[in-house]
């Protein structure tokens, strides 16, 4: 921040009194402004063992393959803002979203939460940040083309869980070392 | 915010082409900056039955008693910043926060997210933002003096799995109205 949002002064970047880490201050008031972690909030969504996906039509990792998932608008819940989510990009309507992966990203100040959540109706189609809209089986999934590590290890526990027959709450957090270890291709297939 | 925090431009609040709700628009260089909702983050941490609870030394409620919780810092994990924050207002050093209840607060723009967590050696004293802590049993809890609505649900919640044996993760909101059904008291009792 270069500018007060509220009244145009300098801003300083400086560890407030009482305090113990740097914080944007205003230089004229003293005002100070937060910046915190924000929420991405998505669903994984199964019909008939497949699991909806949706084709990236923006940046970042245009063209990769993601769970349809976005930033938690203010006045909403978190469950709320995953269907919206869910509908905007793939055109699904659900219902009863179950919290189910809680994946803290701190080297990017997000924390990212899934909810596997039931479909309503049969319509989908991609909305204006996807090309693409597929419900995908497990063997049908090219992990390298994954969009995110955070997609990546949320479809692994679903499958896992799947597997065992339960679904379990997941709390974890994934850092900038994980994208190498899952081998995420830098470039997308055609 | 009035003024670009970037160069210094007068702000726009419109809605920008391809969304769908009003934003804050540099009207020099279009750039967009979005508001989302905070994480506010605390532990329960009980020690021979009784509930670890600070009363606050600063406003809001200044002088009601509230778990250990505060805003999710950048660089941190959700349970790091639940047990920093227990550190900073109760001088309680906690291991192995466990995701209890998450609530979102969608009229003030805030998930509420707390860890039940074990205690580590026996040190407590209050933070500079607390003027007292205490370890309190539950027909100790003075339930209109606590500080915010999601303190009373969430010690509600807490005290029944108590009773039933078994702490389940629960996910809920909690709006403006709520305050009111649990008459927490708008003055703090001496």
């Amino acid at each position: 921040m270069n500018f007060c949002p509220n009244c145009g002064a300098p801003m300083a970047f400086r560890v407030p009194e009482g305090d113990d880490r740097k914080r944007n201050v205003c230089t004229a008031t003293g005002e100070i402004f937060y910046d915190n972690p924000r929420n991405v909030v998505g669903t994984i969504v199964e019909r008939d063992g497949r699991i909806l996906m949706c084709r990236r039509a923006i940046e970042p990792r245009l063209h990769f393959w993601t769970l349809p998932a976005g930033f938690l608008e203010l006045g909403e819940t978190s469950a709320d803002g995953a269907a919206r989510e869910t509908f905007e990009e793939a055109g699904v309507r659900v219902r009863e979203p179950r919290l189910f992966n809680m994946i803290d990203v701190t080297h990017i100040g997000q924390i990212h939460i899934f909810f596997i959540a039931d479909m309503v109706g049969d319509d989908y189609a991609p909305g204006q940040e996807s090309s693409e809209v597929r419900f995908l089986a497990e063997d049908q999934i090219d992990w390298p083309q994954l969009a995110f590590p955070t997609i990546h290890r949320t479809l692994e526990r679903y499958f896992a869980d799947r597997r065992a027959g339960r679904f379990d709450l997941h709390v974890e957090s994934l850092g900038a070392t994980d994208w190498r270890s899952m081998a995420l291709d830098r470039e997308p297939r055609d």
